[in-house]
């Protein structure tokens, strides 16, 4: 395999963001020379300041405020011209690809680094293949400091300009610190890509909700101040089933940074020394209403559409959702008058409770986990992907903001021996881990609702994990009412064909009440 | 006006299904001449013997194998042909359609009365409209009961052929007893009838999750007999926050309805007298996953697509999904393991605990209308409907599965007033009924999950509760995580611009870890 880097020689990276500064720059380090456009003229003078102010980067970054001028600069570098798309999803993709049709040629590839549907990566991918160019979906995680540092890729399309990029990609991408294989795999077909990395914020999703709700409970349910939940956060990530686990890791230092006299480099979380930089953050989390986010809102979605029950998500979403728009809540608020959250009551033995809360968390963050896989599982199959589980596992290891090592160590092995897994619940060992955490969760979930705590993820995960392995659930009242308005039918319990019977219309209907 | 009845003088109706064919019987009773067509020959058969043991109607019935014969039928009877379709939503409907283009006429309309998703209605709609053909979405809700003696139903599409039809709708309609006023209206343009309607059926799966989990709560956690059950669902409903809610009044028959030596019609539900029909029916509902049910999993979607919380909703459905595969689901519940529901510990007036429940009952009732109104009202505004919330209260009276007296009581003035209101809960009625029910949501969540009960729309309803009113959310700490690692930027808490602020990205972003 020749050296990728001599192979492309240059990228041209559209969208100076965040993500996008930060891919130029790992470019840049890895050698590659980088041609960088940006709608936003401010982003590309930011980025601009940043490159003057760094040290000796091996490939040179040159911005372009003419789109043209940007693509031009890629031409007659290498065989191929190779794009990095980091911006938002929906039109600016189209917009930007529109600007830019006219001079790309077959073999040029787009990689669409951005967080986009990959409905809409499909059809892109459509709409160019008529030109030979390969427009590849792909997941970009970790946030700003792993896409500069190496973040976890999923890339999905069209399999032989995959794997013409994939040693470019696998040098880029964060590594497994275990093993040092890299976070980055041919995920599959179509817009499979996209569509993992769709999941894996959903999973994230699932995870921060239950993360921010342990949080509440050990600052307001337990009265600890800031440092020492710090200080447990960073306990837990040293050993034991959350080990390793980055929410975790970054919850300890979140909890653990104080402010400072100029503060952060804009003058950010300047103050008094005894002053936490947390409580700078008010309760909104907007960025769903204001469209710049989609992923977690498609997960949602896709649970829906695909029917998997995937409560711990959508929960974990719903609050977030509720947490936007504070002005009205904070009206509505007035009027119902909910009582607050209260210190827990009954809590013998501080400690005890602190490692009930860790297993509980645990059991919500496997939940997500299992929630997730189960949804990529039905659409692989759903769309003939044919994803490797085993390589999500794999990709998430590291440099992603979904590593959990031990949850990553129980399920790589398994789900790599090629086993065709449709409910992660199954595996014994995910079973075992589950059932030993059920009492955890459900301590805390009591404990917390006591004590009018905010605990939407966590109880969501505590009824999914019930009834997921409920061997006769209330629905038996519900199917009765659905036959008796809409002659839905049923399946009779202890009749062998019907019990546990197929996933179809019953054989019986009653008529409870002639029309 | 002039009489409905002589206007029209007959109409085809498409699909002779449990619907189809109650709505038959009705068109014929009101005097209408009724042609019958099904794809599906034993149900045209089947209806042909009902017809036959039926006494006198006032109109005609007839039945037809082949498409073009039924339309001839209708043409020259009157001004315009009139159908009603009745059958699953999607591919079939598309294929009729396909198949009686060619009969099709300017003025003739089409009431599409099926379960229909309002983006395939509105294609329609557009389809026809260069034929002068009217394709109106019409929820037609209430179960085959109420197609025969007179459902809810909520039209959708041009405002000229709505106002055209709209005595006979009226007619047909159920009728308010209080008012004598019909169940229908005309919702708005486009695809807004049938998501009225969509959302119906979501607010409906919130609501049948709460009951059987309270059912559930009778049973096993009170150990109360079904008849008992009954009776105690029969007072809930005859005054009171659940007076006259056609699900608790069902609830309370099914309970008490008693095996027969016979049985029904068909010998369902045959039987020594001391056993219940309930018996007979096994916990799978499969409607979502056999594709025969759209709206209950598009609600969910629509909810996450649009940014509205709605956890009752999706977390009674994602029940329902779970039941689907029972055959899975015994295999999942034989690792898992977890603790099945046990008797209610600590219950001292088993009285007052029902009372509570029923208040439970009431609140999670409350609270899947609001999630579902809120959602009617953001989808009008996005959509430009203009839909009348007041008016969705008016027809959903009576004659549907979701009439709940004291709810309607309570929303309509206020929502017919002219008030535009995005949140429900910002009704000072609406917010006093959720205050003064909050601690017996409580109560029975805190009962429920300590007895390992299965609460995932009750638990979802109070956490929703909590959140939707909270003054400092655990999303705070969200927000920091979020900004840590995507730079998502905060607001801060006490600065008049930031706090509360409007729904859009943060001020501040601090550099919690440099890139």
């Amino acid at each position: 395999m020749s050296d990728p880097i001599q192979k492309f020689k240059c990228i041209g990276v559209v969208g100076a963001g965040n993500m996008g500064s930060m891919m130029t720059f790992a470019f840049a380090e890895m050698g590659l020379d980088v041609s960088v456009w940006d709608v936003n003229t401010s982003n590309l003078d930011k980025l601009l300041g940043l490159v003057k102010r760094s040290g000796n980067l091996k490939g040179k970054i040159a911005n372009f405020h003419d789109i043209d001028e940007f693509t031009k600069s890629l031409e007659g570098r290498a065989e191929r011209k190779l794009f990095m798309f980091s911006i938002t999803h929906g039109h600016p993709a189209d917009s930007v690809l529109e600007k830019i049709k006219h001079d790309l040629k077959p073999g040029d590839i787009i990689l669409d680094g951005g967080n986009e549907n990959y409905r809409r990566t499909e059809r892109r991918q459509k709409e160019l293949e008529p030109l030979g160019v390969s427009w590849i979906g792909m997941g970009v995680s970790g946030g700003y400091q792993s896409a500069r540092r190496g973040p976890s890729l999923s890339p999905g399309g069209d399999p032989n300009t995959i794997e013409t990029v994939l040693p470019l990609l696998e040098r880029y991408a964060a590594k497994d610190p275990k093993t040092g294989l890299p976070c980055v795999t041919n995920i599959g077909p179509g817009g499979s890509g996209h569509y993992v990395k769709m999941v894996h914020n959903g999973i994230e999703g699932g995870m921060l909700s239950t993360t921010c709700e342990a949080w509440a409970l050990l600052h307001m349910g337990l009265g600890l101040p800031y440092d020492e939940i710090g200080r447990i956060f960073a306990r837990w990530n040293r050993g034991g089933e959350l080990r390793d686990t980055y929410l975790i890791q970054i919850a300890s230092e979140i909890c653990q940074t104080r402010k400072t006299p100029h503060g952060d480099e804009k003058g950010e979380g300047a103050g008094p020394n005894d002053g936490y930089v947390l409580d700078d953050v008010l309760d909104k989390v907007v960025q769903d209403d204001d469209n710049t986010e989609g992923t977690p809102f498609w997960t949602v979605m896709e649970t829906a559409s695909r029917h998997i029950a995937a409560p711990t998500i959508a929960c974990g979403h719903f609050l977030r959702v509720a947490s936007g728009n504070r002005d009205q809540r904070l009206r509505v608020a007035q009027k119902l008058q909910i009582p607050p959250p209260k210190p827990l009551q009954d809590i013998k033995d501080k400690e005890a409770f602190i490692e009930t809360l860790r297993r509980a968390v645990f059991a919500s963050y496997l939940l997500s986990f299992c929630q997730g896989l189960e949804l990529i599982a039905r659409a692989s199959k759903d769309e003939n992907w044919n994803v490797d589980l085993g390589k999500c596992i794999q990709i998430w290891r590291a440099g992603c903001i979904i590593q959990e090592e031990y949850i990553a160590d129980m399920l790589q092995p398994i789900l790599e021996s090629g086993v065709q897994i449709m409910n992660i619940k199954l595996i014994d060992e995910v079973a075992a881990e589950l059932r030993s955490n059920y009492d955890s969760l459900k301590q805390v979930v009591l404990k917390g609702t006591a004590a009018d705590a905010y605990l939407p993820a966590m109880s969501a995960s505590l009824e999914y994990l019930k009834y997921e392995g409920g061997t006769m659930l209330p629905t038996k009242f519900m199917e009765a009412q659905m036959d008796f308005f809409g002659a839905h039918a049923y399946d009779k319990p202890g009749v062998s064909s019907e019990d546990p019977g197929l996933v179809r219309k019953g054989a019986h209907h009653y008529e409870w009440r002639s029309a």
